[in-house]
């Protein structure tokens, strides 16, 4: 019995950076965040103990509802050996997304899943830690038929079904060691988010662009829809900074109806974007894919508000998105990621995941890494959304060179806090919020 | 300044009812619900102080993610004069929905929107007592502009724009009073759900079945799903009892994929049932839409786990739905279930709303008698649910004669529990669950 090891508690904390005092993260729709997690650690019984950590991301008020969510999820695996768990991650995640009761608070969205993201993502920390290997690599020297039985097909098989998706595995397994030893000598292709702001003026903005096309970026995002000719300005300094050839995103953060985005990205157009971020709301599926057959060649991206992977086969099935932004921390967690890197594959949509926020790139980077390794077998306008700030909290930070995130190598998920940002960012009664 | 009346506070409360002991509400994905309420009463300065009751909806564990959800909100309203909000429910209900940073937890879905929607709906009881007039008749006596103004058009006007919905309303203003007047006689027509849950014996269903034909109810819904040989027996079983022109429904509860979904309601056909609720996600619209054309004359009915008006919208463009089921506790209030019937109206498709849980009937009927005086214009089709339990914990509680719903006639919004109800399923506190 030694080597079964009962999950024995979750700890779960309210950790909140004060972000909003330098206009960090300002948008068109949320202009003072402060960006938030709520973050779990599950701890074992057993010989030796082992530890899962994991977190959702938020921007600030709210985090504590989240924090009771990760609670209310506590009695689907209090006292289960993760032996259990670890053997069959897909019953696994269809017991956390499965009470009766609470899934009446989404199901699969909002707080609920959120926190549902949190402590399966812990899950898989701990299952790459007790195994000595980082999330990208387990994942790695996973069979088809084992990847794919971790993700829920019972919604999602009109379009994929096991079958599709262990093809779309079996057929990529050729290359997979070049590609990996390219990801190891380069890195994953990382645009940065970090030079522009909404809230950052414009000298700020040229400033920071001017660095980082020093720095090796090559792709830049830039945040609009609050006022036209600030945006036509500040689109024209960020390509004078960047030249014709470097890449341009928008992101509008959902501030427009369907026809206001066409007509917006009209006026935009001469700057040559390579996508408009979440033109509109991001339940509007039919809404995005009017707006993509109107606005091309500019293509449209969205996906770090859609709930899950269910939504995000509509996504690929309207034709709604030309980049796939998943948020990894509010799908499901990772066997949701699956689904999705999967669906994406399946419908050619490159994959361009949520980065940036509190330890997003931190997760983000092990599915980029098996994504092309495994997945797509593709960096073609892949990249892996960068902002600076936040990494120094984490135990084991991205580490990004010349634009590009190099692949992670110690074990886990890179998803544990230090324990002296638990103590300063703790709310209220860290050192930071008490002064 | 005594006409004043500034939020003073609010008392929320967790109110659950042990409804798992007798299988009430038992389908094929909640075998065990225990009927629960997030309760909020909102209270004024001023002289005299006004209140205001709302609620939402879940079925048990939680629960008290929803009452944090309330609290959350607390800040956007407190201090405020009633007065400001009423001149301007729309106003108020971008404020509610609009906090930059609550809205990372949706937007619009889950936890914090079904707190959102107690709060909203607490604060139209407010207005209406303060009128002295039932919900449902402070509607009436807005003008179409006034009622249009409480919408939010951000993400609708691609199918519904302001002016398309003043014409609607508009062009019904002739018939309304004797529509009324037959309200007031007759009542609004249900059909019930209090005969058939999964859970149920046979005998259990034909004895209640038999019971609910000699009250007068003319339609029936069965929950199905969970085994194909007993749903057709019960089918044929309530079939042989109501006869070949009294309607039967059928309840899936989200059970299916697509292609299940089909293929199971091609076993299902000769019992005639009018439509199948919930055959798979409520996420899928696009799912919906290919069933509803698969399975044709059958058609399909979902929405009580539709999160808001922007999906809702989707499901009338895709056809995906031919009855809509929104549920007066899970969308953002009145303001929502406005937008929600005038989109309705706009394709032509009956609403029936979900009824039952607890309270769901007190409140949808205000909103039913609403939309047939002024909005369809039409009974075709039209029917709330009805669910013979826990009306008793209501201060104004439906009245049902004859299987018809009865126009309320006390102030307000039929939404405030007894103060005996409170004390004795407050959770876990209360006298029922202390024992």
């Amino acid at each position: 019995m030694s080597t079964l090891h009962p999950i024995r508690s979750l700890e779960v904390y309210d950790i909140r950076f004060p972000t909003s005092g330098d206009r960090l993260g300002s948008d068109a729709m949320h202009p003072d965040p402060d960006y938030s997690m709520a973050y779990v650690i599950v701890r074992t019984d057993g010989s030796p103990e082992l530890e899962g950590y994991g977190f959702t991301f938020t921007i600030g008020r709210g985090n504590d509802l989240c924090v009771a969510g990760i609670r209310a999820l506590e009695h689907l695996i209090v006292g289960v050996p993760v032996e259990t768990f670890f053997a069959d991650m897909g019953a696994f995640w269809r017991r956390i997304t499965g009470d009766d009761q609470l899934r009446w608070l989404g199901p699969d969205k909002g707080v609920i899943h959120l926190a549902t993201c949190a402590l399966v993502n812990a899950m898989w920390d701990m299952l790459a830690r007790s195994r000595g290997l980082p999330l990208w690599r387990v994942l790695l020297d996973m069979t088809p038929e084992e990847l794919v039985d971790c993700v829920d097909f019972r919604y999602l098989s009109d379009v994929l079904t096991p079958d599709d998706a262990v093809e779309i595995l079996r057929r990529n397994q050729a290359g997979r060691d070049p590609r990996e030893r390219e990801l190891a000598r380069v890195g994953y292709p990382g645009y940065t988010m970090a030079a522009a702001w909404l809230g950052f003026s414009d000298e700020q903005v040229r400033a920071l662009v001017r660095e980082a096309v020093a720095g090796g970026w090559n792709a830049f995002k830039m945040k609009i829809g609050a006022d036209p000719e600030a945006d036509r300005r500040r689109a024209a300094l960020i390509r004078e900074e960047i030249g014709p050839d470097r890449v341009l995103m928008m992101d509008a953060n959902q501030r427009w109806g369907v026809a206001e985005a066409c007509a917006y990205m009209g006026h935009l157009a001469e700057f040559n974007p390579l996508f408009i971020e979440e033109p509109t709301s991001p339940d509007d599926i039919l809404g995005h894919a009017a707006i993509a057959r109107a606005i091309a060649p500019i293509r449209v991206a969205t996906g770090e508000q859609v709930p899950n992977q269910v939504v995000f086969k509509q996504f690929f099935e309207a034709g709604a998105l030309n980049f796939c932004q998943y948020d990894p921390c509010r799908v499901g967690g990772v066997n949701e990621m699956l689904g999705v890197l999967l669906m994406a594959a399946r419908f050619g949509v490159p994959v361009c995941p949520h980065g940036g926020g509190a330890g997003l790139d931190e997760l983000a980077q092990h599915l980029c890494a098996f994504d092309y390794i495994a997945v797509s077998a593709s960096l073609e306008e892949r990249f892996l959304e960068y902002v600076g700030h936040l990494h120094e909290h984490f135990a084991d930070p991205v580490r990004v060179v010349h634009g590009r995130f190099q692949l992670p190598e110690r074990p886990g998920f890179s998803s544990e806090l230090r324990s002296e940002a638990i103590a300063q960012y703790r709310y209220p009664d860290g050192a930071q919020w008490r002064r």
